[in-house]
């Protein structure tokens, strides 16, 4: 190593307080005690020149802190000057300010830096701002070298996160844009509410906020406020659940909920009195379906609708308690209700329709005969006042019945367009298929809140290091911690181009295909959201403690987000309505009779065949196993191989006479499995199609999300793709190695990738985040 | 069928009203207006004879209602005498009432029960009722059906589930039983806290009142009030965690960390001056560890402990705002703190030690230098108070040093018995294991809560049925209810004789088994911990939105728990640790040296041998399955097939001349795959020793209850098993199939294996089981 002085910008006199002003500004702050003291101290010092006296007055200045490329500079000093990284004997800042100054001055000048005098001099300066115990070389090597590592890692995401952002939002790009505006604006700006009571006032407000800006209406008809746009009603939907979850669901109960029952089971009249109020929220209502005794199994619902012919009237009514309505969103703020009730007229059950029933006056006063009670604080969403319903003999006006898919004429008598009563049933609740839709999309929002403070906070929070006195390592370099996001970050695109997918097939349906996406409807939507509750739950692990205090966010998200595995549908049960579409081919009888219908079109069908290529078990080379024809053909093989399966199973237990209803239980684990492989290969369907179309600048990290998303997949069931014998182990092997390795390459531009969700600062909030 | 009328208690007019009785007093109440109404209507019959009235008007008494006796052969008579069974065609409790009349009465009285007087006067009294709606058949046959399944099942225990208690409560069944009856006093009433001073001050007095019940001495000498017994102290932080977590939480940061470390850390002076105080709470102090920077990393922990000769005392310092303390319960009530500080003597720094720093004075008023901020709102265990510390210069005498293991001399100077200054670290933080000891504890008290309120509510719960009009199915008669459930009730018996074993070891430890312990300590920590997360969100899911409500526990529970993966050490490092006991056989030098030790140890190893038995792959049939030799030996397999393929990966990569540090990050995710592998033959060893030398009587429920954990496990891990050849395709399907016939068999003796637990009600509380 050369000993002769390098060329510096300051002179020895600097140089030797260089490492207490680097230090002492390295939170930014100098108090003005803090300046007081440096410009007395210094003006004492006999080693320093006027020139050097001048400068580092000019350096105190609390009202010009230095700049970064000032303080860069002085760290690039201290390295150079100082010896090459740190030793294993720990210096203090003032040896090492002394050691830079003897380094670069002449010989004369020597005798000066060796003495006590000088050392005692700046150590009092040191003590007196505080900082003697702070290690020196520890510091400024480390900050050097995050810096370093900081500026590496940027330059390594390989595309700009703005256009991602683009991609992402999609056609409903200016809605979502003017939703994050609204949002951040002070008046929603978020906070703890510990009071259900004015925790729930304030979510009213704030969707009477977005009422007025023209969100509520926004689905219907443009004769009532609206525009006629569900797609826009889903993306504003999914817009808000970035921020507060409860406000997203109690605009869902008001709008999408009690104001689409309105528009989807009544007719023109009900339009015309309704939609306006509701779309404005001047008419709060609820959407009373779940009761205490029936929440999955809507069609077994016991509270009574009965026509009365000498009053012209319904009478609605609750047979016994635990028939009460239950969960119902709104039914403290509620004036009327979409009850779902069994329809008796002149003494015949017609099935579950919907009536409107007013519950309270315009002084708030519940009518007669109506009963609610609050459901009291829950684990989650305690901004939707939900509440239980009871109707004692309650009386309304005939024309209080949706009465688009069944009606009751002048005299009295029902009739219906569609004649099969189960087959009118699933109609009816299909048209309110748009909940399942939305639900997972908002539950994404949630997941990629958590995603983007989890990666940040492991892309600043460092813990342990190689050796002692090393910097420490950043947790997003831990090869654990990148296995517990990246797939989950993965997922989360994934899951937003299949959820994108499913609110074009919905919008768009026809007769033809209301079937098909139903499923989908019901497959995504519990998919989805058990990937929100799983990823939730990994990312605030993910945070440790810090992860669990309110102010970082996870508490609320994990709590709002945890019913949607359950709500519009429990998922297990959704699932095997998935595999029944499947089974039945999406034919509509399977609706109309349940399983039975699946067993006579099982029992139809001539065994399915399919095949496997024995050569394609045993590769492993990379190009094959990022080949998107490899990954869909694995994951079409697991679909069409699951639907063989669980269909001969059935037709085996059907040939020998075993109940249809037992067959069916015994393959409900199967089939569960079933409708899992089928979402799974629709989402990789369509996250292939999206890398293919897309920009060659967003292609590369598009590319490599959607393989790891395959190959995690693949590698989560290689126990089945073992037993069925469709990969080596060999193979199964290469895949963990190359999910390893995509972890890896994914976790280095993840940063962007949680950008690219334009997630308002104001609405991630967390400190662990936002602070620094 | 015979027509002939059957020999029946009841006369023809009585049973024409039996129905409508029976439905009347199926909510158990029948109001006094009701009463008022009956009377008056029998007395008017002119179908009933005066004996009939007589009767009829006992049965209306609102003083005795029927018993259950009476009650049952209402439904037994009503079923002997209508059709066998529920017909398609809904009758009324009218038409009802009638055809048995009809039935039962002899020829000359037809007419007077074919008349429409006779039905009409029985239609009015059912209207005034109000009972007219309900289904007459469903409900009575399916109450019939439904008291006859739920004896069967009662009959299929084949156990008593207090021997399991006696059995799970062990040694300690005593103390156990002492704290279930302290806490079902109204004093401990389970409330709910929204506002976290109340919650918190509330928690401080219940700690105070298990003070003064002798709880928290516990564990110390009988000498400061307690018994110097560690295993009850443990027994009653687990008896208390199924009641409230912050209680729990709050008793253990004072009695076990704060009380623990004067205890431990501290010697003969520290404990005659405090442990009597601590044991009381008349002395409320905290455990000063975690900092904002540094959680998992301890050893690098930035606050300063600096010792002043002058003045014989030892200053204790933060350096910068992030080396705050950070989480430290009892912060808000805390009069003292062991806070843990880099010690420096004459410039020497001597690595973490930890001081007694008082916080604040008798009044409560916090003392010079110390700033205390309180953590706010966290996502469970609101009623601990958690804050955030930060000393500036603050100043304690010498003797405020907990000088077990490191100690300053009159002259000044340091000494200690470990010269090995990271022998010495750990030694002290080993001292504190207890914590991962009683955590996992706690956290299986609150996964037995979470399944007994799961398995009970399923075991109520009715949803869908297989035809209209039939009862609805059980929801743990579901095979995918018992697939999600069962399996976890396996695992938590699993987990309470590992946990009971690990309590023993750790009570009982020596020199030269305490690194054993402690690996053992963490990985049983960590993986218990997950699971009650796991068990937990599985639970609330299986009961639909009734879980979600706050009234049913689940929201405290997983919310309480919650932190348990990330507290006393974040499970995923913990882990870590594991594997590297693992790797250097729990000698020593591990410890002191980090991975430098493991690398040296590895390399002095030779290649381990194993083998495995090719017949055995594929050998399926269900007594070889639930074989405890074939289980126990494919655990061991899979432990030592990663041990060796970690250590080889590792010896590979040092051959290469890889940095050590870099070798052990590529091999970190292999790491926790071998702890886990590690913790789970542990697990089942321990099991499968109990189901051997328990009782007759329970064995089989225990066996059954091992088998599904074993084979459940070996399922989840089918992936490697294959992968490695180890289990044929044959055999892996056939473990799918005995594991879903284990989930069917535990699931018929569920309810006495949640019972067993022996958890009060009113911890219980969940309205879902508790209420009916």
């Amino acid at each position: 190593m050369s000993t002769s002085p390098p060329t510096l910008p300051y002179s020895p006199g600097v140089l030797s307080l260089l490492p207490l002003f680097y230090v002492g500004w390295s939170d930014s702050v100098l108090s003005p005690s803090e300046v007081k003291l440096i410009h007395k101290k210094i003006a004492s010092f006999p080693f320093l020149s006027a020139e050097d006296k001048h400068l580092l007055q000019q350096w105190s200045n609390p009202q010009a802190p230095p700049s970064p490329e000032l303080f860069k500079q002085w760290v690039q000093v201290i390295r150079q000057t100082s010896l090459q990284g740190p030793s294993d004997q720990r210096q203090s800042l003032v040896e090492l300010g002394i050691e830079m100054a003897k380094r670069s001055a002449g010989e004369v000048d020597q005798l000066q830096w060796s003495s006590e005098q000088t050392a005692q001099a700046l150590a009092d300066l040191e003590e007196a701002l505080g900082i003697a115990h702070i290690d020196a070389y520890r510091n400024i090597f480390h900050t050097e070298q995050i810096e370093r590592e900081k500026e590496e890692r940027e330059q390594q995401a390989s595309f700009d996160y703005n256009a991602m952002t683009d991609l992402l939002d999609g056609p409903q790009a200016e809605l979502k844009r003017r939703m994050r505006i609204l949002l951040i604006d002070p008046y929603f700006k978020l906070e703890v509410w510990r009071d259900k009571t004015d925790y729930r006032q304030k979510m009213l407000d704030w969707c009477k906020a977005l009422a007025r800006q023209g969100f509520g209406a926004i689905a219907f008809p443009e004769a009532y406020g609206g525009n006629d746009d569900m797609e826009a009603y889903i993306a504003a939907f999914e817009a808000m659940a970035y921020h507060d979850l409860s406000l997203t669901i109690k605009f869902g109960v008001q709008f999408g909920l009690f104001g689409g029952s309105v528009y989807w089971l009544g007719t023109e009249k009900h339009h015309q009195k309704y939609l306006e109020a509701i779309g404005t929220l001047e008419l709060p209502g609820c959407f009373a379906m779940t009761e205490t005794g029936h929440g999955s199994n809507v069609r077994s619902l016991q509270t009574t609708a009965t026509y009365d012919p000498p009053t012209d009237s319904i009478i609605v009514h609750t047979p016994s308690p635990k028939d009460g309505k239950e969960y119902i969103g709104n039914a403290l703020h509620g004036q009327m209700a979409t009850v779902f009730a069994q329809l008796i007229v002149d003494g015949t059950s017609h099935g579950v329709h919907a009536v409107l029933v007013p519950l309270r006056d315009e002084a708030g006063e519940l009518l007669k005969g109506i009963k609610v009670e609050d459901c009291g604080y829950k684990l989650g969403l305690n901004g939707v006042d939900n509440g239980r319903i009871w109707f004692n003999q309650v009386r309304v006006p005939r024309e209080n019945l949706l009465n688009r898919f069944g009606d009751i004429n002048d005299q009295g008598q029902y009739s219906s367009p569609i004649e099969n009563p189960s087959r009118r049933f699933f109609t009816m609740l299909g048209t309110l298929v748009g909940g399942r839709v939305s639900v997972p999309r908002a539950g994404l929002s949630a997941t990629k809140t958590g995603l983007n403070i989890a990666i940040r906070y492991a892309l600043k929070r460092r813990q342990f290091s190689p050796k002692e006195g090393e910097v420490e390592t950043l947790l997003l370099d831990y090869p654990t911690h990148q296995r517990r996001l990246m797939p989950h970050l993965a997922k989360a695109y994934a899951l937003h181009f299949a959820l994108a997918y499913l609110t074009d097939r919905y919008v768009n349906r026809t007769e033809d295909d209301i079937r098909e996406i139903e499923t989908l409807a019901a497959g995504l939507k519990s998919y989805a959201t058990w990937h929100t509750t799983a990823c939730l739950q990994e990312c605030r692990e993910a945070c440790g403690g810090k992860g669990y205090l309110h102010e970082n966010r996870f508490a609320d998200l994990k709590a709002d987000s945890d019913i949607f595995t359950t709500f519009e549908g429990d998922n297990t049960v959704l699932m095997q309505l998935v595999a029944k579409g499947l089974l039945s081919d999406f034919k509509k009888e399977f609706h109309d009779e349940g399983f039975r219908a699946v067993i006579r079109y099982l029992s139809s069908q001539v065994s399915d065949t399919f095949s496997r290529n024995p050569f394609q078990t045993r590769r492993t080379e990379s190009s094959h196993l990022r080949d998107p024809e490899f990954q869909l053909e694995a994951f079409r093989y697991r679909e069409r191989a699951l639907l063989y399966s669980v269909s001969a199973r059935m037709r085996s237990y059907l040939n020998r006479r075993m109940d249809p209803y037992d067959a069916f239980l015994r393959c409900q684990v199967h089939m569960v499995e079933l409708a899992e492989a089928y979402v799974e290969r629709v989402v990789l369907e369509q996250f292939v199609k999206v890398v293919k179309t897309t920009s060659p600048e967003l292609r590369t990290p598009l590319k490599r999300l959607c393989d790891l998303f395959a190959l995690h997949s693949i590698e989560g069931q290689k126990g089945w793709y073992l037993e069925q014998e469709y990969l080596h182990p060999s193979k199964t092997k290469a895949i963990r190695r190359m999910v390893n390795q995509l972890c890896l390459e994914v976790s280095h531009e993840a940063k962007s990738l949680v950008l690219a969700f334009a997630i308002p600062e104001e609405s991630v909030v967390a400190p662990i985040v936002t602070s620094d």
